[in-house]
């Protein structure tokens, strides 16, 4: 099965209690497609760059087997960049710098052979161009959807209009309270998939995430990590193999949909382990495998 | 199997967004001890009441049959009160009133018929009175503990005691990145076992329970609530449901202290359901049972 994903590629500059690290190769789509490229072959990705993307990035997403036809390079440009620091805790950060660059004129053209892309996911980009994607797709299978407080503050109308055409919504706490203006997660819950997704996941940062469905909730612990590295790109790594599995499965059931958020909180507990891309780029398919197990250990009631 | 139970016997004012509850039972044993009940035929509990604590309050606790004997009261004072004022999110509260009046000067005596309890639960009060409790306990079977950020800032070198004899520990996360000076969990955890209780539980109120023990880590989830009313007492209600499921195994292994998790969340989810006891007071073990049941679901991932 293939999957298309939509969001941005961009260099961070990174600073956590543990270090930093420069120039790291980051962005949604960047998470998103190494994470998912344990699960599937054929991995599109749509979105733009300037001339300081260079030859070895693209090397690291061909490694991978990742589609970079979709990635328009913008020779007179910058690639996006973002600089952030990391508490002592690591559970909040602060946003240093923001520079769209390039992706400040992003215009999503999905190329014409990846139009019949069966999965779809639309990372946390601007709803006006989700829908623009979205507009270029044949007939999608399943479309999955990231936001941010963001967009829900400043996009409110065109999101919605993007959840109409959504299977699967992926947000975060705070993100789910904001859009669904309230408190309580499971009311919260309920109001959002009216908008639409059928499918909804809560994530929760360190305290795992939840999954509601027609059929109930799935709650799902996060991996108690004794050495949390740098949390970035955590949320889009999950979606990465959230999809990612899911794209491998003949029938999508709630079993899968489980399986499922348990594969993206395994990848997205490797991705914290190192700075950026770092480790979700040199996964074994066993250390994941094995880590699946162990997650699944770690809610495991009975002998 | 018999329960001893010592800790505080109280009054309280409740005011959450959703109402308000004055001069309602309440006490850390009040709440273990209701929870407890419906698991064992045999809850001690140890306390100090004042003149105010009248027969419609023992009666209550006989209802659930539990022994009172044990309880002191002291005619020429008043009961230990609280107040306290829930914020709109139900995550945080402010007290607004503490009387500790009877609680000032308690000496914790264990009558003889109580002092071959098989099961101690200590209740979070002053750890130089939980020594007390201890010394006066001929062979406990199994200890478990609770305590306060109070008491970790105040009476470390007493609760450091209290914790070499302790078999389970029971706090929460923000107690345990105090306790242990390490704001990851997990190595909290690891500080924390090594001052002597083998087994851990940190409770992350909305977001579940972890379970600490040598043979790995159990992450429960809390059950996802529509209304949660009134908080107060959730923390004690996991305990009880928690000590009263051990009591009733005949080994107590991995696989029980899992289940014990879960019987104490359970509890926990009702307590949270109406004001004070009120709940807990009048359960039937079939939906005790139901919900033991809906929370083996939310986290079960094969068929």
């Amino acid at each position: 099965m293939s999957i298309l994903i939509v969001g941005s590629l961009a260099f961070d500059d990174i600073e956590t209690p543990f270090g930093h690290s420069d120039n790291t190769l980051g962005g949604s789509s960047t998470y998103i497609a190494l994470s998912a490229s344990y699960f599937t072959e054929t991995i599109l990705v749509v979105g733009v760059v300037g001339y300081d993307f260079e030859d070895e990035h693209f090397s690291l997403l061909h490694s991978r087997n990742i589609d970079t036809k979709g990635i328009q390079k913008i020779e007179y440009g910058k690639t996006f960049r973002w600089a952030g620091r990391y508490h002592y805790d690591m559970n909040t950060r602060d946003t240093l710098d923001t520079q769209l660059n390039v992706f400040a004129d992003f215009d999503p053209v999905v190329p014409h052979q990846y139009q019949n892309a069966e999965f779809v996911c639309l990372g946390n980009i601007d709803p006006v161009l989700q829908l623009k994607v979205l507009d270029q797709i044949k007939t999608p299978k399943l479309v999955i959807c990231d936001t941010m407080n963001f967009w829900i503050e400043g996009k409110l109308e065109a999101l919605k209009k993007t959840l109409e055409r959504v299977d699967i919504f992926i947000i975060n706490d705070g993100e789910a309270r904001l859009l669904s203006g309230d408190p309580n997660l499971v009311k919260s819950a309920r109001i959002i998939r009216q908008m639409g997704p059928k499918t909804l996941i809560i994530k929760k940062g360190e305290h795992g995430a939840l999954l509601f469905t027609d059929n109930g909730i799935f709650a799902a612990p996060a991996f108690p990590l004794e050495n949390i590295f740098d949390p970035t790109g955590a949320g889009d790594t999950f979606a990465g193999g959230f999809i990612g599995h899911l794209s491998r499965c003949e029938t999508i059931n709630d079993i899968e949909l489980r399986r499922a958020v348990l594969y993206g909180s395994t990848m997205a507990s490797f991705c914290v382990e190192k700075f950026g891309t770092e480790k979700i780029a040199s996964l074994e398919l066993l250390e994941i495998e094995d880590r699946f197990q162990s997650f699944r250990e770690l809610s495991r009631i009975d002998e």
